[in-house]
């Protein structure tokens, strides 16, 4: 085997030679100790960050590694162990299939009507001028002082979907009548608001 | 005088030796050359967090830099100029003093009765378990795998406070009645939170 954490031949970079648990995925895990450099077997968001760039795809912003670290790390300390990043990654890969299936142009960026279609298959209908504010919210912003990147790129069209998601979902616990609308006062949509993440 | 932008003797770092606009503070024209390196005369919300390092204060969490691009960046373009970056340190110094008027044992962090008490002060009376959910969602987090830094440090008290009149200026301009209490459909609500920064 290509992968020597067990006790000799190569040892991965930062990786030291700890073995990983039954049943993982030898490069998942030396990518996971790769980011853990002081070995303490949890990763912060800037961690996840870094670990995030050998993937398949676009570097993610942090605000999207951020609200990703805020679906996994279940007990709210702050960091992910090997287990929650195995689970983060094949919950990114399932997500990189779904972008490349509504990605339909193959441009590697998804545009408005791509975005309707994705969020439509999820079961949310966006009225035009909603979806145009998601599209403009979460389209690429200019990097550096290049040109602008067009269309939402893939670590930002997972943020936009989870964030609709999340969204109605905080809606749809408040409308119990179903009736697409609520009632509250100011202490609820607050409360509301400021419980996401 | 010791700043040499006008052609000649010393050039600061990354500065250039472009002349500062009249009336310039000739430390901020430096620091703001030196972090605007590709001499574009506009920074972004990365070179603005690097920028935000050089002040007297802890340094700024990148959403916190990216909230307050957002108020001073007026033309949207995802970049700030010399101007506005003078408004956005002003504003910062402003917030400084603010911050340590409330900061009554001075440690350096706000805790949960300070900012019950600055935020009162603004004119928002929250209730006790919003104010704990205010409290927790902006407290320090552990950073890397230390212990966790008790209190709000200065960046996260201003994102928490312009965070709180954001949205109850956004709930103000549904609550036209003044009742305390709103009735939004989906669109609307969805509307309301993502035009938030």
């Amino acid at each position: 085997m290509s992968y020597g954490g067990y006790g000799g031949g190569f040892a991965p970079p930062g990786g030291g030679n700890r073995a990983p648990p039954p049943g993982a995925d030898p490069q998942l895990w030396s990518w996971f100790n790769t980011v853990d450099t002081d070995r303490s077997g949890a990763i912060t968001a800037t961690e996840l960050e870094r670990a995030l760039i050998n993937g398949d795809w676009t570097p993610f912003d942090l605000d999207t590694v951020k609200l990703l670290m805020s679906i996994f790390d279940t007990d709210r300390s702050g960091t992910i162990g090997f287990n929650e990043f195995s689970g983060l990654w094949k919950y990114i890969k399932d997500w990189q299939n779904v972008f490349k299936h509504f990605d339909r142009d193959h441009s590697g960026s998804i545009d408005g009507q791509e975005l309707r279609d994705a969020l439509a298959q999820f079961g949310y209908n966006l009225s035009p001028p909603l979806l145009d504010l998601v599209q403009k919210k979460y389209a690429n912003q200019t990097v550096g002082h290049g040109a602008p990147v067009p269309g939402i790129s893939f670590d930002r069209f997972v943020r936009a979907c989870v964030v609709v998601k999340q969204l109605s979902e905080a809606f749809g616990k408040i409308d119990t009548d179903r009736d697409g609308w609520i009632q509250i006062n100011y202490d609820q949509f607050m409360h509301t608001v400021l419980s996401l993440p």
